[in-house]
């Protein structure tokens, strides 16, 4: 049951879809503290929370201060309190209790989970102005299901998504895609996208393409899709000011930028230097906008993934100026403790500064209002001005379109990638803890960048984290400029890395069916073992998932390691693949295992009573389609495994 | 046995003390690659390495690229490649061969570990300039021992350092440390040590005490000695530039400071603004800056630490004037992509730039070298110049003592804390990681920063900490300026602190006997345990140490954790621990197990064949001294433990 109650007067955020009436009773669970702007309850000892979706820590977030406060912050270490996405979605679960919370609101709120005083839960707001949804049911499953109904079906990504995906800060020329086509046909690992970082453009303008280094880009996009890739531009938040650029003068003309308290459109910089923001809340400005990606739908492109949209800001020109008339007074200065951290304030708060958010405006369901009261919806509406256009644009086709900042009620809209992580084995325990909570939060196509975006990986790492990525909707591995290269083809264990891929698209079947059937019935992909196991020992786990209805997932995710411990809540069938058409089976019992895996090998986990279908490879996702499929099964029939199977690219 | 090998003309750094000639054969095991100034040698699988003490990831050190070049970064996150510290010993360890490594130049090495190529081990030289020490022995314990024999015994502290220690950047007055020490005392948790960080200086000058805020110092420092707590300030290695300040008109009158290439003093910048830098390579400046810690101990203290001895360098002023200039060209301009991050990375080169390393020289050994060349040996020889201070000063009595950065050799002087850490779940297991590593290298007291230095810390976090930090020598808890207070009594579960420390202090008889022990027998107090093992699962096991002949360790480090996987090599006596003389008893079977382990408890593993002594805590150190012992035994009768004792604070 989901009962809706109201604090404040909250701005709305088309998050929730469901018309459900406001509750004039007291909002359950939850002390109100109108002064201190807080809600709070009491946790039990037993009470663990889960939820939030893509944050830092652990699974059970108990023990930390989460705030939702979309941030471009690529260092995702464990003190950060605000990361790119705002996912205001928990439960409450022991085995007495268990609820779900959802707090509706666009602005500042943070999560004081335990934090503070380790028994406490504390909902503290910048605006005590929110709708407070409190989902109950009979189970945990139940309760997120429950609250994913009423905010929306999540996003259907084409079945091609499902493919292998290589990305890199930037692939520069056509040339050089064609190599990285080229090379991974040589070493035999299927790959289905090309991903085209910022430097595609015609000097970072959205919605252009550099012609020199792109020439004939329409006949090049054909080129690579007759080799089965899809080539996927990024679109960033900022418009580039520069006179004849149509998007600049078109927005400008017609109003459809942020702009300050005088009226003048904001200048900020971001790739290009200086920038227009679109005002994606602003209707109008949105379907404009959204209709600008049919530049590229129109020369074949079906794919796109939205960045920089929290916005990520280099600096707005009034605080950059100020910056620079404030830094001449440290000039010639014997600069000490208190003066030297000044200095080094002043010029870090350049860029990403939140006080920036206060500087500009949205018209906004037919009210102007300052931006960091509807901060959390902005990179949310940017994408939803995407996929509106898409329905017009591409009324039967499926669009795939992930975003790095996010709000639930974009998850209707498109997936999200976890944004630009490190290539440190922490962060691929750390995507490992994400899925289940963006799963939540209603987005099911989600994935991390594989190896790692910024600093430099390591083969090992690239080995463990593509052994895990297989099982992800999205399946990218992408990196940053002046890291090491990591496309897989450049490493030395070639065959461990073309098995490993291989075994992803023998599993498409399985993947695609459950991703379906989690879209269409509002349910989880990947689960924590206690959302399915009411044993105590289950509740502890937090490097394990289960990943649809016949198999858990245990990944190493530790450098060096030739094996892990693993907890089995029930007796499994663990197989042990080398390849798809390779691979052990062994039955194990319930409990605490300690097991093997080297780093060419892939384990996978067979519920008792269930099968998981595996396809013949083949070199992509086609023959994938037309293959028969076998099944390991452990206690269960084949036929007993329900496939989903559509063409994989209408629109449903 | 050990044979030492030349490579170029090395500048020594005194970190061997034993005269070993220089062997005439080639290096064995290594390829020497004169052109690309390196040493090479091919990595079977099963080799793993251990050593090169305080650096990043884990206790196998393959898999990644060590640099040693002494670096002040408080981010200690896993792409890292310079922490504090170079020390670089290691040993290759399989059950086919071992042998130990120690490369002793006073410049940039960098060791790449697996980490361009898998199978490739190679040491990599700015300079192609050094002695390698090539140590063969039984096992690896052997080894170890034999190439500590070679670098001296490691510094012995007074007894009273094994209390507990209090620290936070900074208390600013006396009556702050009062306050300190009487909520300890209220908490009823001892403490014998509370430290001073920066601001009890003088306008952060070396050798001073603010008169205002310390009034009447040695009157203070003895006021807590009578309730049991020494004072332990701080100490920097830049020299505040300043007319009247004797130590800076000592330093210029006598050419004791770090020069440019034209002979004028450098000017560089700390906490105090502009600082010169002692030339503690230079024997007369460096026993003149030692003879300075007189003037604290004339005030009573017996205690010290050497910070910011990398040296950290805020700016040189000549190039923070050059980047001023620079500055100027990016004023009123588009900052793109290019210029924006042109302009951050010019900002950023102001502090702790290598570049400045090339701008100053030394007087060594009677010749003149520029700073790079031996830039890690300089806060060793900064705490050396203490170290030997204190032999003149104190000759009867041991002083504490411990330092920031270090090179192997500084081991014989002082001890290391772990740096500046960070709040994190991870610097606790990195802290675990590196003790072994350190001790390798000679370092026995050490530990790490209990809590967390920098980021807010949390409750949970502190007391799993503690119950760790309770076994290593150095256990201090210390936080960052504008950090979460995380001094014990501020938390809310008290109780459990307070049982925590007094469990250390009712351990400090093992404790001391064993840091004795290792400290006379160059021997390592925490190892590995495959340093002792020989089954393939040790080998494996990276979050587990041995603390001396008796007692294995198993922390718990990760969030909202109700216990851990640990593997027994053997069969054990669990030992658990709520309070000195409230725990259970059990044996466990060697093998893997899952072990419970609540908040306010604390596991010890006694082995096979050891005893435990355990005495009567009571406040403090002096109650320890004079108690009865109790001993918990596993299959051994309390005499076969050696005990040992002596005054704990007559030099040895």
């Amino acid at each position: 049951m989901i009962r809706k109650y109201r604090i404040g007067n909250p701005i709305p955020t088309d998050s929730v879809i469901e018309d459900i009436p406001v509750s004039q009773d007291g909002i359950p669970y939850f002390n109100v503290d109108e002064e201190a702007k807080e809600l709070s309850l009491f946790l039990e000892k037993e009470d663990k929370i889960f939820g939030l979706g893509e944050t830092v820590r652990g699974m059970n977030k108990r023990g930390w201060l989460y705030t939702s406060n979309n941030t471009d912050d690529p260092n995702h270490t464990e003190n950060k309190h605000s990361l790119y996405a705002s996912q205001n979605f928990f439960v409450v679960l022991s085995k007495k209790r268990k609820f779900g919370v959802y707090v509706d609101t666009p602005g500042k709120v943070s999560f004081d989970i335990g934090y503070t005083s380790l028994d406490k839960l504390a909902v503290v707001f910048e605006d005590f102005d929110a709708d407070i949804y409190i989902v109950t049911g009979e189970g945990v499953l139940d309760i997120v299901t429950g609250f994913r109904k009423i905010i929306g079906r999540s996003y259907i990504p084409p079945r091609w998504a499902f493919g292998f995906g290589q990305s890199r800060w930037s692939y520069m020329t056509a040339d050089e895609v064609r190599e990285v086509a080229d090379k991974y046909e040589e070493a035999g690992i299927p790959l289905n996208m090309i991903y085209l970082d910022i430097d595609y453009m015609e000097r970072y303008k959205d919605f252009t393409v550099d012609e020199s280094s792109f020439p004939e880009f329409p006949k090049f996009v054909e080129e690579m899709k007759t080799r089965g890739i899809h080539l996927v531009p990024i679109i960033d938040a900022g418009v580039k000011i520069e006179e004849g650029y149509d998007v600049y003068e078109e927005g400008v003309k017609r109003g459809f930028f942020v702009k300050k308290d005088n009226g003048e459109n904001l200048v900020a910089a971001v790739w290009p230097g200086r920038v227009h923001f679109p005002d994606f809340l602003n209707d109008e400005a949105r379907a404009w906008f959204g209709d600008k990606y049919k530049v590229l739908t129109d020369q074949g492109i079906d794919g796109f993934w939205n960045d920089m949209n929290e916005p990520a800001i280099f600096y707005t020109e009034d605080h950059l100026g100020e910056v620079f008339e404030q830094i001449e007074d440290f000039k010639g200065k014997n600069l000490d403790i208190d003066s030297f951290f000044a200095f080094k304030e002043l010029v870090g708060s350049i860029d990403n500064n939140p006080e920036d958010y206060k500087r500009f405006y949205h018209e906004y369901k037919g009210r102007k209002i300052r931006h960091d009261k509807v901060h959390n919806i902005f990179g949310y509406n940017m994408t939803r001005a995407a996929g509106e256009a898409f329905e017009r644009i591409s009324p039967d086709k499926r669009i795939l379109m992930f975003s790095r900042s996010s709000y639930i009620g974009m998850h209707r809209y498109a997936g999200v990638w976890h944004g630009d992580n490190q290539s440190w084995w922490s962060h691929l325990l750390l995507n490992i803890q994400q899925l289940p909570a963006l799963n939540m939060c209603g987005f099911l196509y989600t994935g991390a960048d594989i190896g790692g975006f910024g600093s430099d990986t390591t083969e090992d790492l690239v080995l463990r984290w593509t052994a895990f990525g297989i099982f992800t909707p999205l399946f990218r591995n992408h990196s940053a400029l002046g890291t090491r290269r990591q496309e897989l083809y450049g490493f030395e264990n070639i065959p461990s890395f073309r098995n490993i891929v291989r075994l992803r698209y023998a599993l498409i079947p399985y993947l695609y069916s459950e991703f379906m059937k989690a879209a269409m019935g509002s349910r989880m992909l990947f689960k924590p073992l206690c959302f399915e196991y009411g044993d105590d020992r289950s509740s502890q786990v937090e490097d394990q998932l289960l990943l649809g209805e016949s198999i858990m997932l245990a990944p190493i995710y530790t450098q060096n390691a030739e094996g892990r411990y693993v907890y089995l809540p029930e007796d499994m069938k663990l197989v042990r693949f080398r390849a798809y058409d390779d691979y052990d089976e062994e039955i194990m019992n319930a409990g605490d295992h300690y097991v093997r895996a080297g780093l060419d090998e892939i384990l996978v986990y067979v519920r008792k009573g269930h099968a998981l279908p595996l396809a013949e490879p083949g070199q992509g996702l086609e023959e994938v389609t037309a293959s028969q499929l076998k099944y390991i099964c452990y206690e269960a029939e084949p036929k007993s495994y329900e496939l989903y199977s559509d063409d994989g690219i209408s629109r449903l």
